[in-house]
């Protein structure tokens, strides 16, 4: 059964909580064996994580090369008695089907995978017709934890092989509240730093002999999210910067400390690169601390970059395919938190759209049976589109 | 031997660290013994501290009452073997007393035993030949550590006996840099709160729905501590806070966490009582607050109020017989941290005279002992002037 109900199904049943894979890549590889992909399955390992299952299966030679990208592993399912079905079962109960995974993201790449088996029956067994075009899937099984092992490296070694893709649909459950209303084409960057402020320790009973560097680092800490980073751009809201934490650990109350130090990320837009907002942080430090303050800022690494795919063909089909479907015209969306995106960008346009996210990561996780059946259509639609 | 020298050498002896006493308060009551002092040794007790024993000494049944107070108990001499000469060895190397309690205060304790011996020897054995006037000892062996078994509760003790003191003298080692240059005639007092500040917890991605305690408590920080709380009395010097920590423990970049707490301290002047101090700063917050930020002080119990001891006759008398031993008009300082001063002062006014402070608490501890013959010749000219 060839199904998107079916594929989900089999998959909600293999328990792939990260980093098992418990047969899930192989759910997949049957599938599109049989449909003429060639199939890799690659493990990519990492000193102090678990090794990690991987799937890239291709079929076509030539472009324009589409490919679908997705993760098998699930959220753990948390309290299992408090599932009304099994986390596990893949049952099918008043129009649902439960099971972790049901819409992160395991619907999704049955509703992908069906699509392009339709998509292919239709068209001779090709992508099209003519024999040009290449459809391919790029499947892990490491997102939802420390995504170390996953698409970073599977991207990696698909370009070593000489891999080109000019377009990537992922299929995480992008829809807010109902299917259709939410495209997501980019996502904001992400950097964290830690602020140091240096102070001269010393007695309570003796404050001109110390420098206290708790008032300081609250200046500082006003002065740096005080003031807006931006306003919004085109496609995005205004970058944020927020201070997560504030510590010094000092346990004596007749002591000023010699040290404090504050965390905090930052949320950006593409009115910035990594090193245009880190400069401009810096300018506001120099700026608050004057010639008495002494502090420095130590950045973390970042692989969270700012992306957007900027509105043009690719997004206005799936669009289209979307209106089709469903009746509504989805918003271009680049809020909310990271995913596998940030780093499929890096190598052609990406743009998010699957299932609705609302019980994702949650208990009794479910999707509409009607829900797969219309996603499967939507990506259906951009397959007649995109080859058309 | 009653001499000073002769009894700081024998205290110094004892190897008194607190909480051991290794014979010192019976050194002190034989002499006083022998004068015709009636003497109570008092042991207190509480749980979770080791008991302690003090000394409580009176010849007199009259007013007026002067008694001398000061503690047995010495700190640890640290690194045994970087003394010159052994830390408990008494030791006199050129014109110096070695040995740790020099200055801190055994020495201090010594002179004033010798001052009253020979007071006493000068006057027919009585405070004054027409048998009025009293003189007692408050010892205690529990001043370096927690002071919870010493003074605080040797007064306590001494008032439930119907002991009325009119004046004290606390031999701790008073002097900056030479005899005579300084009496401390009060101390600040001391007061810590720690400062709440509620949140809401929540997805740096998504601060709208999340409120940030962070720059919050760095805000009510900066307005808090940024104007003085006063600008200094007659007697002492400006009131002053500081934040000593400040504290959120979040280790999620990607959260903005639910509360941050800042721990501070306040040393404040006779333009303040406890209660008031507590009402300025928390009316200084509820301003900060407005109404957006939600926060709360906690305080901590404090026995450590402001005391100080007004300029009249008996300052005069202990400045007059300074002046007239060591050639130095002393200043009337407020400086500095605590001391028993701090209990004794609700029962009498109490001026600090010792000696040179500057070797207490080191390796080395040491006194001139010259600097002996001088503190008892002081003693003695303020006994004279007080009885006479």
């Amino acid at each position: 059964m060839t199904d998107a109900l079916s594929i989900a199904r089999d998959l909600i049943r293999c328990p792939s909580v990260t980093p098992a894979d418990a047969g899930a890549l192989g759910v997949l590889e049957n599938a599109l064996n049989a449909a003429g992909f060639t199939c890799h399955r690659v493990t990519f390992s990492e000193p102090g994580t678990a090794d990690v299952d991987n799937l890239y299966a291709r079929i076509g030679s030539e472009g324009p090369h589409i490919t679908f990208a997705g993760h098998t592993d699930v959220v753990p399912p948390g309290d299992e008695s408090a599932w009304s079905v099994g986390a596990f079962s893949g049952e099918v109960k008043d129009g649902f089907l439960h099971g972790r995974g049901a819409v992160d993201m395991k619907g999704g790449i049955a509703c992908s995978v069906a699509a392009v088996l339709e998509h292919l029956a239709a068209n001779g067994g090709k992508p099209r017709a003519d024999g040009t075009g290449s459809i391919s899937f790029l499947i892990t099984g490491d997102e939802e934890d420390v995504s170390i092992n996953g698409t970073i490296k599977l991207l990696k070694w698909a370009a070593e092989r000489g891999e080109k893709f000019d377009h990537c649909v992922l299929g995480e459950p992008s829809n807010v509240e109902t299917l259709g209303d939410t495209i997501k084409v980019g996502r904001r960057g992400s950097q964290s730093g830690t602020l140091y402020v240096d102070g001269v320790q010393g007695h309570v009973a003796y404050p001109h002999r110390a420098s206290n560097p708790v008032p300081d680092i609250s200046r500082l800490i006003v002065a740096i999210s005080d003031e807006p980073l931006d306003h919004g751009s085109a496609q995005f809201q205004a970058s944020n910067l927020e201070f997560t934490s504030v510590d010094v650990g000092n346990k004596a109350n007749n002591v000023i400390p010699g040290e404090a130090r504050a965390k905090f990320n930052i949320r950006y837009n593409d009115n910035h690169t990594q090193a245009s907002l880190r400069e401009l942080v810096e300018t506001r430090l120099t700026k608050a601390c004057g010639n008495r303050i002494r502090a420095r800022i130590i950045w973390e690494p970042s692989n969270s970059n700012v992306f957007v795919t900027k509105p043009g063909p690719f997004t206005d089909l799936a669009v289209s395919a979307i209106e089709e479907v469903t009746g509504r015209k989805p918003e271009l969306s680049t809020s909310g938190g990271t995913s596998d995106a940030r780093f499929i960008s890096s190598y052609c346009p990406v743009i998010e759209f699957g299932l609705v996210g609302q019980t994702m990561h949650q208990v009794n996780e479910r999707v509409p049976v009607v829900d797969l059946e219309k996603l499967t259509k939507v990506y259906r639609g951009i397959l007649a589109r995109y080859f058309g």
